[in-house]
Parts: structure tokens; sequence; C-alpha cells
């Protein structure tokens, strides 16, 4: 199973993103990661329908300022039948600092009645081979 | 400690809280609840500079459709020097079915300089009796 | 008819809800209550498809700042054929203040082929009894 | 006193601005309303200091859905000392159809120091000649 | 083909509206103006099925600070066999500056089967007469 | 000057992002693409204060559905004495194919007078070596 994560999607802490504390809304920072998952997910699992179903404990390590760069990193640390596993850290573009960590964040593979349905991987794809089905069949 | 949730906001699932299998994001999801529990530890802290510290795991028992009433709850369960922890609940309004629940949310009271401060309350409080000093003084 | 209105959803007021003033967005406020009494109707009237048909006139009585926080009250003063009416009052949740009163919202009760039909209910509920029709089904 | 209103902002109905019927969502539109009217105060008084303080009953006269376009009416219909009251309309833009309307809104001007300032019109300008003395001082 | 531009939809800079350096983002300013060039293009081609094709280059002038009011204004320049092409500009309401300045924005006429098709008009219209098959057929 | 683009954000369509037509509303696109040149222009400056001046044309080459996954790629091609210049390209993280091309977006770095400030730096950085001046002393 892979060890290192990849940094993919960045945001640029907004005047919206605030708390009332001028630090960054935990919830917003909930918000981005919990995308940011279903899209690492979903381009592991060649599949559109996933769903958050777990998520372990979270540490809000440092907070953000108005103004911060920040990004996104993820890498699957498990391959259930039906599910996948991630790991999360959310950090400072230019300090390298963690902003937040989650070790474990568990989605589900949908299948078409609304079920967990198995996904038949059990690694990593670095490349984006693992279409979905409803594309497939467009590009036909 | 009290062991009752009590449940306050309300949310009507609209669609732009959708993802796109159509049902309820789990990143909305997470910004209502930890602005709720913000709210709650405020009215609790007596102090409006509150920031969220952690979150133990979160099950996502239930889903929600476009169309569904949602609300959330809280309760104090204990009260540490500096921070205060909550347990939270979100429910389907009718069916009384469990969306989510988190065991623990930690929350820290914050001093002006920016670092936790000692917040003095070990009880939760069902009034609003802890009032904020910056209110008390514009109340003069 | 109930007098006591009941405080349910409150709100955080945050940088994305101020007008240029730095005051509380009249519009924002309006939005709020208004998702709240369709809340609070649906509730009453058992069904999902209720619009909002009518509002007394609104005083705006005092405004709100940034980190304030409101909370919204309704109470049903009068149950229609196929409409409710409802109070609201909006207040801050330290000092109770009001932010906003209207002394009538009228909702309507919608039918399938999208037009106003008879609830059958002429008092306040304040269990969760009057389930939609839709979720009976659903839960059988 | 002018009879005619004037239409100027225009709203496409998208997804995000509908309610769980489908419909537009109440909320939105008054949200939407309040800030073209205070626009519409801040052109009239020369001042970009001004709250919304009353709006008379509403009528929601039809609904409008996803794809419609709509259009926002306005027009002053009295100068008070501090305060200005308008009326307004919103339509649909093919139909002519009217979704909305409010025969009184009040804005108040108001002074650096927070409280209602006398403003000194008794009359609409259709054009931009009333500039907020801010703006007339950066551009000397 | 018509020379001057008319200025219809207004916005209030808000608080949410702005960029890291207070100042207004030019990402909102871009997705204002596209919603409004939308709208322009429906009503010219009695059709609500349009899509933002080209738009040529944009020079951001001047920029706009929280509490600026702005307004967007378009005018078509050229009607091709499938396709519209206007011209667009913003500017602050007071001061008549341009902030921003796109000689040409095309919108394609989409038909039922989502492919271009033929809208049939040569001129601006002033009123609103080209209506939607859609609605006209919801009149009958 | 460099060739390739890096691509880093990723967004899942999701309702709230799609026009009447339901397709991807270019307005949505807009905004994202300009905030994500923000960041990177941010990073090869080491400057939080960058505003967009100048876009290219834009091609809208495919649309994107709801629940599509789609990426944002950026490199500089010149760097300017207080300007950069990028190139842009949106597209679909499954099929590659270009949604958006963008040949020339101008970021300007400012000073502290808010007026353009020569940046120093002739060539891309891939590495976060760049540090804005507050950072390194908040740092130290």
């Amino acid at each position: 199973m892979a060890k290192g994560i990849t940094f993919h999607t960045r945001k640029w802490v907004r005047p919206e993103d605030l708390n009332a504390n001028g630090t960054l809304f935990g919830g917003s920072l909930l918000r981005w990661i919990d995308e940011e998952a279903a899209i690492y997910s979903i381009i592991q699992l060649g599949n559109k329908h996933v769903v958050t179903k777990f998520m372990s404990e979270i540490n809000f390590i440092a907070s953000a300022r108005e103004g911060d760069l920040i990004e996104m990193g993820l890498t699957a640390i498990d391959f259930g039948r039906t599910s996948i596993t991630l790991r999360a850290e959310v950090r400072n573009i230019f300090t390298q600092e963690s902003i937040l960590t989650i070790e474990k964040l568990v989605f589900v593979n949908m299948g078409e009645d609304g079920k967990p349905e198995p996904h038949g991987y059990d690694h990593i794809t670095y490349t984006r081979d693992r279409i979905p089905l409803e594309i497939t069949k467009a590009l036909i």
C-alpha cells in the first residue's frame, strides 16, 4: 500500500471562509476535504457513486488566516471489498505546517440499486485508467 | 454531566446541499454540525472566541435526500480547564433515524491573545447566564 | 391556539452574512426565517410541499454584528383549510433583544397536482406525529 | 412622487435557488429584493450606509421555476427626514406576470456614528448625481 | 446593429465577494457577467437553452472595494446563424469608471437535441417579444 | 520557459454549479480558474498581493455535467517586470477532454501601497521557495 500522500486541490482562504474569530472556519475545512476525498475515491474505484461512510478522529493542529494558501493531500491506505480507506492531510502551502490530519476516511462503492457493491480493486492507480462505465459507454 | 442531547437547529435539505449522487453531501453535514457545536460552546463558555480542536470518529449512519428535514443535537459531556467536550447527533426529524453521530467534539476557549485560556465552568447551563464580557460591557 | 413561541434554529453571524455596513444583511435574515418557517409548517401539516404565500409587515427592530448569536422562533397562530399562519421572532441569544418580528407568515399546503389542498389540522402538534405520506410509505 | 417602477437587476433561476418543491425558494427572492432595494436607496440618498428598517406585507403572487428569468423593480414613493420608502415588484421577464409585490420598504440613512441622520432629499433622481461623500473625496 | 450598451443588473460588493487583498475577486466578476450575458442572450434569441461558447480578451481596468455599487451592461453586436455576439462592460455606478470590458462574448442557441440550432434573428429587440416556445405553450 | 502544464485543483460538478440547461455554468468555471491562477501566481511571485489584470480569449470547447470530475492546469509562460503571464487549461479527469483553454492570464504583483511593484523573478519555481515576506517574519 502507498506511503506517500499526493497533494492536489488548493484553496486561497477568502473572507467567506472565516469564522467569527477571523480564522478559517472548521466547517469549511471539513467540507473541502470531504469533496477532495470523494474525487480521489472516484478515480481509484472508477465509479462516480461513492458515499462517505466513516471518518476517524480529526486533529485541528493549526489554523489558517485570510489570504493563506492551503493544499489537500490524500492517499489510499486500504481497499476493502466494497470500500476504500484514505488518509488525509491539509497543510499550509508555504510553511508546510499541518493544519488537519485524518488517519482514516472510508468511502463506499455504491451500485445502481443504491447498495454497496464490490469494486474489484486492491491497489492504488496513479493514472486515470479506471474509467466509470457510464463514461466508457458515452465514448463508444 | 448531562445525558440528554438537546436538538435545536433544523435544516431542510435543498438542491445546493446534494452531492452528485443526489444524496446529502457529507461536507455540508460536517459544516452544519461544526457551526452548531461552536454556538453551543459559546453559550456554555460565555466567550465568542472558541475554536474547533478535535473530533472523534464520525459515523455516517444513514443519508438524507432532497426535501428531508434534519435536526442537530448536542450536549456537553466534559468541561476541561480551557476546553469543552461535546457529543453530537444529527437525525431525521420525522423518522428519528440517526444520520450521523460524533462521540467527542472538543472546542477550546481562546483568550484575547489568541491562546487557550481557562474558562472557569464545570457544568452545563440551560439558561443564557454566561454572557460574554464584550456583551456585558456594551449593555452598561 | 398556542401563545408561546418556540426557538429552534440558531445562527452564528459570519463574514458572509454581512452587508457593506458591517451589520447583518437584511436579505440573509429573511432567507433564514423563511426556511425555518417552511420547516415548521411541514412539521405541522405533515406535508413537504408547502409554499410561502404571504408575510405581514416586517420590523427590523435591531441589527446584529459579526460573531453575534441569534435564534429564530415560530408559533402557529391559525390553521386555515389549506393554509397555516405563523408568528415569527428573531432575537439575540444572549441579550434576548428582538432583531425582527413578523406577525403573520402564511404557508399553503400543496397537493401533488401543484394546487392548494386541505390539510385537515386545526391545532399545533408538539410531537412529530404528522408524518408525510411519502415517508410512511417508505417505512412500510 | 414617481409612479413608474424601473426594473434593473435580473436573475436566471438556477438549481441553487430552488426549494424542495422545485420552485423558487421564497428566501432567495427576499434576499435579492432586499439587496436591490438597498442599492436603489444608496443611489437616491447618496450614502452607502443605509439599513433596512421595515417592509410592509409581502404577497407571493406566483412562483418561478428553474430556468425562468425574473427582474426586480423599484421606485421611491416617499422621502422622510432620515428615511426613504420604496415600492417593489418582482416579475417574470417574458410573461410580465407579478411574482411578488411589496408596497412599502423603508430604508434608513445612517450617519458615521451609526445613528439615523437627515439626508436632505425630497424627490427621485434619475441620474447618479448624489455621490457619496467618501467617493467625492477620493476623486479629488 | 446597436451601439449603445444598456445597463441592467446591479451588485453591491459584499464581504463574500472579496479576494484576500480586500478588493473585488475577479472570479466573482466573471461569474456575474456570464450570468447577465446569458440572460441577455435568452431574451434576444427567445430560447432558454443558450451556452457560453467564447469570450474575447478581458481587461480588468479598475478594481472595486467593499460597499461599491457596480452595474453590468451588454449589447448585441452580431447575430450569427446559430449564435449571438455581445459586448460587455462593467462599471462603477457613481464614478462611471469602467471596471472590466469584453469586446466579444459568443453564446450559442441550442436545440432540444443539445446541438446548435438556427435562431432566425438578425437584429436586437428592445421588447420581450421573442418568447420561448415552452412559455408560449404553457400560456395557452 | 516551461512547456508542461501542471494540474492541481480538482472539482466535482455538483447541482449548485449547474446552469438552467443542466450543464456546468460558465461563470462557475471562470471563478474556479481565476482562483487557481491567483494561487499559482502567489507561489511563483512569493507575494500574496496579486490581482487579475488581463485574460486573453477564452474557448469553451466542451461542457461538463453533474457528477463530472474536472481539473485545472496552469503554467507560467512569461515573467514581466511587475507581472506574470500564465496559460490555463481545464479538462475532464477521465476523458482528458479539454473543457476550456486560456492562452494568457496576466496577474500583477502589488506593493503595500496598492501599486504594481517589481517582483524580481524570471523563471518558474517547482518548489515553494519564494516565501512571502510576511510569512518569513512570522516564522522568526
